[in-house]
């Protein structure tokens, strides 16, 4: 059973009307991630006169719903995460996720969080693959520069020195992410009775992860190639991979933002407001 | 007459064999910049038997000359810098550059600074076409983020002050890029008679131009996307080629040993030795 | 004749009241830079009543004028910028400027930018003094260190790396500075005639010298003690003093809100308001 | 009882001459923090004639120390880290620290790593004093910036973000300091069965730990003024005493080459060399 998404709040083009026991979803979502192959399918929609969302997890072969084949962004080219439309869709109350709904209950903002952590931790991955391929690359292919005093460019001191810099990064992000993880099962394990404090702490810990997982990604795929050299820009390797992967996800939402809540933690003991990005 | 060139002096697989009042080059080249069109070609390689490069200039159409379709790096696509392959091609004495030769003179090593100043002007270029792009996107199709202050993208606090950082690396590069040129016209004028002195310090102006076109360019192709937002990641914008193009050009000889280069300058008053590079 | 200030706008305990024919000053100033060795003071005061300020030009040894020997900050300390206390001093009509007043035309707007490249011209001379310092001392007393490939420390790979850097930062920010000296006198020239375009690009040049004035010299008064080794940290050599004397008047007017209005301008199009500060 | 040190290996002026069945030591050692006031030393003298260092442990007023009160470094003043002198001090064989002697086996070589991964707990100590600081004065006694949008300057867009980093920072540093003490606690475990690749996996954790603490420290030890504003720098807050600390005492050992051991193990599995800093 594979679960597609037609949900970014961000995109408001989609309309739930009421009916006399069921609601007709019509409108259009961007950024479906995975809704084209999808069996079942989570799906957002405004609720036709109030400044609110309905979330409704159905079938994906519900008349009505036509995903588009149309997703072509610089990165993340796999995921498919292309334009959903939906005519008329028939959506029974029982589909509808439903008291505490979302954000409804302090339990259920971990929901933003779960989904938060594991882009961090896509965004990790991203680093470590770039930094394997690099290791890779610079004992196989690389020669070293013609005026390095190191016999190959594996000892080069500023290929050392720029390795030292991603490892700096990829193990601090690791670390706040295996933390971020903690913090959340313990969080999940307290279901009903979660504290506000708690789950503000442990929104803290993954969106700390989070920013540091993209700052040091977007470091290593950019200047991993200063570490490689000119021929590592050739197609076949397609290394550009990475950095085209991370460019497009790590700005699922704004890391100024992230970053802004994460000092008026520090600054102002501010919890973080539960949205549907925090 | 469009000139193209065959010269990678790192490539060190094309060999100049003396024959009776001519040579004869086999071999092939890699990074062969607009071969593929020219009706000219500037091509290096190594005398047989000895250390050094003997450079020709001649007609791309002579007998044994193969450019290959076959350069398909990450970015740079239109430049066609494919491989070149020669096969036993005659070159007359009259086609090689004779004395003084490649840094056969002081003046003589001016050549490998223009190419270095056409490079940094490149760099610079594709850093103000990125920064122009994101002006007139975020101007366009650009919504805030639900949690900005400001009424519109273009007005938000974090977009403001990355776009102060953008103009400020832009403005330095513009001028280190002019007073490169102007260095570079003022030692060109000396001729026969330029000295070591004028030549270091024309070279050392257009290796900080280099640099600084190549810093402020990387962080301008990587973080427009910050200012833009995830719906500028859209394929039909094409806004990654900004960073590919960059990314793959600036490696056409690394950053790091220019910056040593620098500091030698800077630290030591140690004239940057003329290479093909420098 | 030596002029000193109490002048700082931002601190309203200053008062000016109206008499016959006359004004009364009454309060305090901070940051009053030279004020206690002057011949003459420049002093602003809020104007009671009414939220502007005035400006008059006065002799130092104005009865009831005190200027305090409390300056004890950080850096900046033969600077004297202490606090000078007024008790109704009386100022004629005739030391008062007057029209067009401060900001009150657009050639008078030029005084603020006036002190904003003395300001950057100052930081860019702490810069290139901690670089020089930094230079001799290498060549006197640094020792490599030990498990360094080079055979003295100024030969260092990563001396030379960051050597290279401070350069690079020096570079923009000469050349900044001395195009906005440039910019600054053409507009000077224009005199009432000035427009409010060339006022505005006047700026900017400024505000663009000023950050790069700052960026480079707090990396360089910074990290010139990684490339000098722990010796350096002697007191009687004294150089935290750069780091001192920088990180102290840096703070005039903060670098953010300089950076905001680059990016304004370079994004949007967006004139610099004339302030005091701008 | 308070030991205090006169170990710099660095420093090679102390020597250890061997008489019938005790030593001689007679020289100085610089950088020798606690001496002045400590009840017993350890202290490392080049044995005459071999290129090695013998340590050992003796009381502070045995006849002929004599520890100099000649501590003016910018930073860590309170160390009293000055030089002591010996001559001709007697050490008895019984104080000698024997088999294994320094990095004399596996084991042996934790004590650079212990005292390694004090120096990084030092600095995060001062990076989280540092930022204590600016949240009370922030809540205390700064006023907003003119132009900020904000009410007051702890809810300022810039302060904020700025406050972001450095928690990002330090909340990395606080992980990697913890982690690398559960990796020093289970290798001290292990004692005579200590293994190679255990000790490097320690080592690095502890480096790891310490570049981050350093880097971390140094950006909020500098920026925290940008939060805090121009009147922080005066004296009787003192707050440059974070910068100068750790400005200090980052300096024990070139940061650069933690990082290239950083790099050296990440990109080639080289096992960090056990040394006195390593």
């Amino acid at each position: 059973m594979f679960w597609g998404n037609a949900l970014n709040p961000l995109d408001s083009r989609m309309v739930s009307t009421a009916q006399s026991g069921w609601r007709s979803f019509s409108g259009h979502k961007s950024f479906c991630s995975g809704a084209l192959d999808s069996d079942r399918l989570i799906v957002s929609a405004r609720q036709a006169g109030l400044d609110r969302l309905v979330i409704a997890a159905i079938p994906s072969d519900r008349k009505g719903i036509t995903p588009h084949d149309d997703w072509d962004n610089i990165g993340q080219r796999q995921t498919d995460s292309g334009t959903v439309t939906f005519e008329e869709v028939r959506i029974e109350e029982s589909e509808i996720l439903q008291t505490p709904g979302p954000l409804g209950s302090t339990f259920a903002t971990l929901r933003p969080l779960i989904a938060q952590l594991i882009l961090s931790n896509i965004y990790l991955g991203i680093a470590e693959g770039a930094f394997r391929a690099t290791k890779k690359y610079v004992h196989g292919e690389t020669r070293r520069w013609l005026f390095s005093a190191a016999e190959q460019q594996s000892k080069d001191p500023y290929a050392l020195e720029r390795a030292g810099e991603f490892w700096l990064a990829l193990e601090g992000a690791r670390l706040l992410n295996d933390r971020a993880a903690a913090l959340l099962d313990a969080a999940w394990e307290q279901n009903d009775v979660l504290s506000g404090q708690q789950r503000s702490e442990t929104a803290i810990g993954i969106a700390t992860a989070k920013v540091a997982s993209i700052r040091g990604g977007m470091e290593i795929t950019n200047r991993m190639f200063d570490v490689m050299g000119a021929r590592s820009t050739m197609g076949r390797f397609g290394f550009d991979r990475f950095w085209r992967n991370l460019r497009t996800h790590a700005l699922h939402d704004p890391v100024d933002y992230k970053l802004r809540e994460l000092g008026d933690w520090a600054l102002n003991d501010q919890e973080p407001l539960p949205t549907f990005y925090s």
